[in-house]
């Protein structure tokens, strides 16, 4: 058995509302980020951050959470990309500490 | 470019029969749970904790993972509150570290 | 409330398309992992490590992705039994700490 190297990245689980896929994935593409997974027809619910109380998700929205291992010097760019969308829209990005085998596969 | 705040909270993953939905989403709610995602259609397989061979899951069961973004405070309680269904009944929960940009979309 | 005493695991997110499960769940099985999830029908993108540029996924393949909470003994046997998999197919395993309550369901 070898030994593995692994190589520590950031996750980010970005759940939104399915019909805004392709302005969050065409976001992740021109900041770099080299792959996403989408797990599709999830449901939720959830207050909103600025009008609390209100519902974000209905039981029956279509939500969508894209999966992206990206390098942490892009943390901060996509973060700042999708505030002013997530201050118009309802969903959330939740930002993780992963490790990989092959980092070639994330870095630009 | 702004910095970006980002804001440590738990992130819990319960996993467990889609026919107990409701049980898990109203125990979340009475312990003040401001939103939850849920990915559905899930397979798997596992044995069970207490009576360790036996199988947990069926390759052929419908199973759940309810997504929960919760302040650190609130783990204890929720594990607390699900430990007599997990004793009864297949399933487990997974507790980890995550980073959010909004906290007030978290807190009650 | 009683307070829970949590384990710490490792978190496998292994992510190929759908048509190698079996392959992947008999990888699992041999090296001893009690159980793990499946979820099926996701989508992605991404560039293949080996071959920098080219599509790992289309959009349309049939992903799944496999989560399984294992000893952390068990992460570079895993890894490496996965190796010679992912030198030939395309596909990623994320690895991350995860906590939970009940360490018999995850122990040999």
């Amino acid at each position: 058995m070898n030994a593995i190297k692994l190589h520590p990245l950031k996750k980010l689980e970005i759940i939104l509302a399915g019909e805004h896929k392709e302005f969050a994935t065409d976001l992740l593409d021109r900041a770099g980020v080299k792959g996403y997974t989408i797990v599709g027809n999830l449901s939720g619910k959830g207050s909103h951050g600025l009008y609390g109380g209100h519902l974000m998700f209905n039981e029956d929205d279509v939500l969508i959470m894209i999966i992206a291992a990206v390098p942490q010097s892009l943390v901060d760019p996509l973060l700042d990309g999708f505030q002013p969308f997530f201050d118009a829209h309802s969903g959330v990005i939740f930002v993780s500490d992963i490790q990989v085998g092959r980092l070639a596969k994330f870095m630009a």
